[in-house]
C-alpha cells in the first residue's frame, strides 16, 4: 500500500492517500479530488512527514489545475488556492518547497506539473536509500560494527516519505545488513505517530521493537540501553538547528548527557538555508483537544487548556550529525550547512 | 473528599480510598475491607504517591489485624500478609517505611497501629505545609519575588499525600501568596496523572494551568516560558539521586540545559540513607498494556511490546535543591543528605 498515489482518469484526477489517522487499527485510503479535501487531509495529518508533504505539495498543484479546468477558475482563484495549499502547515519547509518547484509550470499545464510531482516521489525514494546507506555506514563506523539498539521519535518511515524512509530508512538499511538488535520507538504524544505508525512499519518488516512513553526515553538512554538516537526533520536552519516533532529536543538532551550519537536524517530539501538559525522557524501550534482528549474520551478536566506545539527545535550543538543524500554534516562541531 | 479515610465500625474496619484511576471524569471511592483488596488497589494505582503510600502502609497493617481477628489468622499468616503489603510496590520507600513504623506495634494490637497510622497522616499534612513554605521562600529568593510560571510532572498534590501536597504544596503556598502566574502540568504518560489528577487539583483551587505532552516540556523550558520545575520523589538516595515518576529525568535535563532551578520536594521519610546512590533503587516495571492501549483502545499494533518503567532516577548533579520539611539540601553542589 502506497502512502501517496496519483490517479488520472477521464473523469478527472485524484490523490489517493493512506489515511494515517486510522492506523494501526484500520488500513483505509482517502481519495482527494478537490483542493479543500486535500488541505483538510494535510491539516488532519491523514498525510504527514516532511518528504511526503513535498510530493503532496507538487501533486496538489496538479489537483488544483484539474479542479480549475472542471470549474472554470480564473488565474486569480488558481493562485489563491495554490497559496492556501502552500500554507496548510507552516513548519515543514518541504510542503512550500514542493509547491514552489512546480509553480513556474502552471502556465505550461497539468501534465508538466504532475510529471515533476511524480519525479519528486522517485527522487525521494532514491534519496532515502542513499541516506539509509550513509547513516548506516556512519553509525557502524562511529559506534561499532555489531547489531545496534536505536531509539527513534515520531515516524520517519515509508509513511512520512513516499518509500523507505529517512531515519527509519537508516534502520531498514541496518536491518538488511543484520545490524539491528532492537528499535525503541517513542510513542510520540499527542498523536502517537510512533506507537501507531513506526511500530506498524517495524512490525511489517519484522524488525524487533518496543514502544515507550516519550518520558521514558531519557531513562533508556542514560540507563545505557541505547547505542544512538535518530530522527527526521521538518526544517533545518543553515546553522544546523533542526525542527522536528515535539519531543525530539528531550531525546537530544538525553543523548548529550549520555554522550551517545544523536542523528538527524533528512533530505537536502528539508534544509532551509535562507533561515540562519532555529529562531526563524515558525512552529505550528495545534488544538488543545489533541492533548486533553483521546479517542473521544477526556484525559483532562473539562475546561483544561493545553500547551501543544507540534514541533520543537533542537539546537545544532546537540546534533552529532545531519545525514542527507549528499553527505554527513557535523553541526555539533560548528559546521554550517 | 479525602484521599484516604479510615473507618472503624462494630462490623469491622475499612479504608476508604478516592479512586484515582477514575478521575477526573468520575469521583468515586473504593472501600477496602480485606488486605487483598488493598494490595490490588495499591497496584492498580487507586491510591498512589509516596507520602500517601506511607499512611496506607501503616493503616494497611491495621486492616490486616482486623481481618486476622475476623478470620482467626495465626501469627505466620499475619506476617506473610504484612510482607505482601510491604512489597506491593517496590520503588517508593514510604510504603515499606509506613509498614515498618507500625510493625513493632502488632503485638500491642489494632488500636495502637491505627493510632500511629492516623498520626502519620497528620504529620504528613504538617510536613507538607512546612515544605510548601520552604519551597516557596526558596523559589522567590532564588528567582525573583514576582508571580512565577512553574512546570511540574506527575501528581504531587493532595491526591499523592494526605493533604496539601509536596511539590504541589509549594505551588499552593505560592498561589496563596499571589505568586503563581501559571502552572505547566506534564500530562505524564502512560497513566496521565498530570492531565487527570494535577489538572483536577489545580482547577479545583482556581490556579491557572495548562496541560502539555511530556515531550513538550523541554520546548517550554528551553523556550524561556518556565521559571523553575519541581517534582516529588518516591525514593531519594543518600547522595541525592532521586527516583520519581518516569519522565522526571527529561525535565531535569531540560532545566540543566536552560540553567533554571529543578527542585525535588519530598518529606524526610522519602530519603533512604541506607542506599548510597540511585543505582541501588529498584525500579518497578509495569505492564505493556499501559503503553499499548488507552481506554480499551489499542494505540500500537497487536503484538507490540513496550518499555514501561514506572520511575526514572535523576542524578543528584541535575537537582538544584531538595526541599524537605526540615531543610533545603543542594545536591547539585555535591551536598549529601
Amino acid at each position: 500500500m502506497k502512502t501517496i498515489e496519483w490517479r488520472q482518469e477521464s473523469s478527472g484526477c485524484a490523490m489517493i492517500l493512506l489515511d494515517q489517522t486510522l492506523l494501526p487499527t484500520q488500513v483505509e485510503t482517502l481519495e482527494a479530488r478537490r483542493i479543500d479535501q486535500l488541505v483538510d487531509a494535510i491539516q488532519r495529518l491523514v498525510v504527514r512527514g516532511a518528504p511526503a508533504l513535498g510530493v503532496v505539495g507538487a501533486l496538489g498543484v496538479g489537483l488544483i489545475l484539474d479542479q480549475a479546468s472542471r470549474e472554470a477558475w480564473d488565474r486569480e482563484r488558481i493562485e489563491a488556492e495554490i497559496d492556501r495549499l502552500r500554507n496548510a502547515r507552516p513548519t515543514a519547509v518541504n510542503l512550500a518547497g514542493g509547491v514552489d518547484r512546480v509553480r513556474p509550470l502552471v502556465p505550461v499545464g497539468l501534465e508538466a506539473v504532475v510529471e515533476v510531482g511524480l519525479m519528486m516521489a522517485q527522487e525521494d525514494e532514491a534519496n532515502n536509500r542513499e541516506m539509509g546507506k550513509r547513516g548506516a555506514d556512519y553509525l557502524l563506523a562511529t559506534i561499532a560494527d555489531r547489531p545496534l539498539t536505536l531509539l527513534t521519535h515520531c515516524n520517519t518511515g515509508s509513511l512520512a516519505t513516499t518509500a523507505w524512509g529517512t531515519a527509519l530508512g537508516v534502520v531498514r538499511e541496518l536491518h538488511a545488513r543484520g545490524k539491528i538488535k532492537e528499535v525503541f520507538a517513542d510513542e510520540t504524544r499527542p498523536l502517537l505517530q510512533g506507537a501507531r505508525l513506526t511500530a506498524w512499519e517495524l512490525q511489517a518488516d519484522g524488525i524487533g521493537y518496543r514502544v515507550l512513553p516519550d518520558g521514558a526515553a531519557a531513562s533508556a538512554i542514560l540507563g545505557g540501553l541505547i547505542d544512538a538516537a535518530l530522527i527526521g526533520a521538518d526544517r533545518i536552519a543553515k546553522n544546523g538547528d533542526s525542527a522536528n516533532k515535539i519531543g525530539s529536543l528531550a531525546v537530544a538532551l538525553a543523548c548529550e548527557a549520555a554522550a551517545i550519537p544523536f542523528l538527524v536524517v533528512a533530505p537536502e530539501s528539508s534544509i532551509d538555508r535562507a533561515t540562519p538559525n532555529g529562531d526563524g522557524i515558525e512552529i505550528e501550534f495545534r488544538s488543545d483537544e489533541e492533548v486533553t482528549t483521546f479517542a473521544g474520551k477526556r484525559t483532562a478536566p473539562l475546561g483544561a487548556k493545553a500547551y501543544n506545539p507540534a514541533f520543537d527545535v533542537t539546537p545544532a550543538k546537540y546534533i552529532t550529525a545531519i545525514v542527507t543524500e549528499k553527505r554527513v554534516y557535523h553541526p555539533e562541531q560548528g559546521e554550517s550547512l
